[in-house]
């Protein structure tokens, strides 16, 4: 992409509205823009991102065995009736009537229309188990919006709901989205504390948020300092195996949110030396709560033994929009956001010095293309603008890699490679600068982190 | 994916509410089930093949220039207030009160939002010309919503907004989406045809829909018989290039919706033998509209003299959900859907007509494995069921291709290809099979049909 053509409004002054990192850096680099409280437009550089985010969350999904599908925004207040929370839901539920005035809601969560779903299509219990899931935006009409992206109104979510015919079966279940979670954390280059959690509104006897540790997180967390030194699961990692110890590994040690936080237990059961206490920023968050909503919503299938069983249910969700402030609040510094190569919303970006220079161009132009030809996704600034405004705007909009061009080192027969995250600068031929990437991201695939 | 794991819940009956096929086909292969009158969960089968076609759309408008991004779906009704469509909407418009009582609206189009966006981001005419668009749910609150996801009301519409200098700039801009939709539609084996059309509320004085031919379409429709043998522009296709002469050929001859039509100028402008009368369906809508917006809301950039200049803009609408129905409209016969290759939920479904015989199994994994190594994506119905129940099934969801393999045709070392579209069978050996289906799916890669 060529910058002169590509959609890249950024702002000099850090816009007053933003009180965090996140979402300063966010508007500064043309990411997105506010049209009301709380809701926002993504801009093409934001976009990308949030895209990249969605993709590696969809995948991990897939991977564990969920069905995606798609719910609408747009619900009736019926079946929130059926339940019983359309009474209960407070001012944050946005209520609607339609031009018949029949009560309908933009959904801030999906368990009632999946249970419909559920209860409409499943008969048998050899349709189960099941994990179903979609990626779709979700409104909570907050009475303050604010932190950008971390607590907006409107929202992109991952939510999967888990249909199982026992308890035992619903754990395998949870087990599946528990570790599947720890893996898509990390592909975002993430480090993902799973904490046991309160159930809120949602119901149910066992839940865990994960974490992501941060600097500028929103709120305190304890945790037994192993946790920073775990490696999530890899490649080899078997759904269809026993993933109970994996969890119990991973659920051993003390952590928790300062909302569920003892003290007393974490000095007994924690030596001095091992206390971790930072912040941290809620990510993910898993349910198990049974029948709750299939006893109230009648979601029963056909047994073994003919007889009709009420279904074991949980329900996992992801925030994916808020994912997006999340890694920038974990990965920036004074100059602008360390984008991790798998989420970056251009691997590359390749800076003409001297934009109008003909040897110059021709060099660039050259090794644009050769850097596309390569699999690279490119950010080209062949714009006429001040060497110190390119790179001020590269180090704020964060792409992993800066290919930097100017007439000196092109005499020389070479170019300069600076790596964002640690401000590393090579001098090397335009050859070895292609080897150096390929072999950088050549883990930036399918698979990689 | 195995059917015995999918979650596809098949109607044996027709649905009585379904008034048309793509209406009736999608609830009984358990493509989408209704939640509320016009609002719809795009169960798994349906929403492989609606992402399938967002991705088309999303490939061909990137190759045309458009820039991504996303808006959100509430908006403010402030912004609807500056334009003055806020009181001229009717009914159709889903209007919201948040709970500060600030009025918003779920958005039935973008132009307000997306003016609004550019004015603040763009100042110089050294940023023209941009085309930039979004793939977004959209909510029209239709007075009786009917005909399944064909007028839906809550449905997902890619729309694009041209930014231009000039009025001449404009029309180059206005021709990049045209020629861009004759791709789009044709790479999901859609023949589409573009007829001058109404400018209706959205204003300004150019328009065209984009019409595909269907026994069942909506409504009449009158061109010349050349349409219908007109290849659409290749891959060659040079988007720098001038594209008036391509689109001064697909305007050139008499084509008109049933609100267009002049039935004196149709039989004096076209020969008796050459007059087309036919069902068509409304798949895509551009307009060009000049200033409307950016004079209302104030969207100018700085000329080249330091003058201020409100700029020329256009919009393009492709309705995404409406043409799963539209493509289902355009391909099915008795037994079901006949889905073109691009936009197939799967590529093959292979069908174990003796499940729990070992050796059919034991063939039938191997298969399944070799066909997935191969690249293809297999929907395998490995459940217990009776053949017949298998064979409808499968030609009910209309997937390109079907291996069939029993325990006698295995005895002969064969296996029965059929090919959905046409009913062909043949019985060859498993090896041949993949050699005949990889030449055969061959162009289903980014840039075939």
């Amino acid at each position: 992409m060529r910058l002169s053509r590509f959609f890249l409004p950024i702002l000099r002054d850090d816009p007053k509205e933003a009180e965090i990192v996140s979402h300063r850096l966010m508007l500064r680099a043309g990411m997105i823009r506010q049209s009301s409280a709380g809701i926002y437009t993504w801009l093409p550089l934001g976009y990308r991102v949030l895209s990249k985010i969605e993709q590696i969350v969809r995948e991990e999904q897939d991977r564990a065995g969920a069905l995606e599908l798609l719910m609408p925004t747009i619900q009736s207040a019926d079946l929130w009736r059926e339940s019983g929370r359309y009474d209960d839901y407070g001012k944050e539920m946005l209520r609607i009537q339609d031009r018949h005035e029949r009560d309908m809601l933009y959904g801030p969560t999906n368990e009632e229309l999946i249970t419909a779903i559920f209860r409409d299509g499943v008969k048998s219990y050899k349709d189960l188990p099941r994990i179903l899931y979609h990626i779709q935006w979700k409104f909570r009409d907050e009475i303050r919006p604010r932190f950008g992206v971390m607590r907006g109104r409107e929202f992109l979510m991952k939510d999967s709901y888990s249909f199982d015919l026992t308890q035992d079966d619903a754990r395998k279940s949870y087990n599946r989205m528990f570790v599947s979670y720890l893996r898509t954390f990390a592909r975002m280059g993430l480090k993902s504390i799973p904490m046991a959690a309160e159930t809120g509104p949602i119901g149910g006897d066992l839940s865990h948020e994960f974490i992501i540790l941060a600097e500028t997180g929103e709120s305190e967390v304890y945790c037994h300092k192993d946790y920073l030194a775990m490696e999530p699961p890899g490649d080899d990692l078997d759904y269809e195996g026993d993933l109970a110890p994996l969890v119990r590994d991973w659920t051993g040690r003390y952590a928790a949110t300062s909302e569920m936080h003892d003290a007393a237990r974490f000095e007994a059961d924690v030596a001095e030396a091992d206390r971790v206490t930072a912040r941290g920023i809620e990510v993910g968050h898993i349910f198990f709560f049974g029948t709750k909503y299939s006893e109230a919503m009648g979601a029963k299938v056909q047994g073994p033994e003919g007889d009709l069983i009420t279904v074991e249910m949980g329900s996992y969700g992801i925030g994916v929009s808020r994912l997006v402030g999340a890694i920038i609040e974990a990965s920036h510094d004074e100059a602008g956001i360390i984008w991790p190569q798998s989420v970056a919303p251009f691997d590359i970006g390749l800076i003409n010095l001297k934009a109008g220079d003909a040897d110059t161009d021709l060099a660039c132009e050259d090794f644009y293309t050769r850097l596309q030809n390569a699999g690279f996704d490119v950010l080209y600034d062949d714009r006429d603008d001040r060497a110190g405004a390119k790179f001020a705007a590269m180090d704020l909009i964060g792409l992993p890699w800066q290919l930097i061009v100017g007439p000196k080192s092109l005499k020389a027969g070479e170019v300069e490679l600076k790596e964002r995250a640690t401000g590393t600068r090579h001098s090397l031929t335009f050859d070895s600068a292609l080897t150096m990437l390929s072999d950088a991201i050549a883990g930036r695939t399918k698979e990689g982190a």
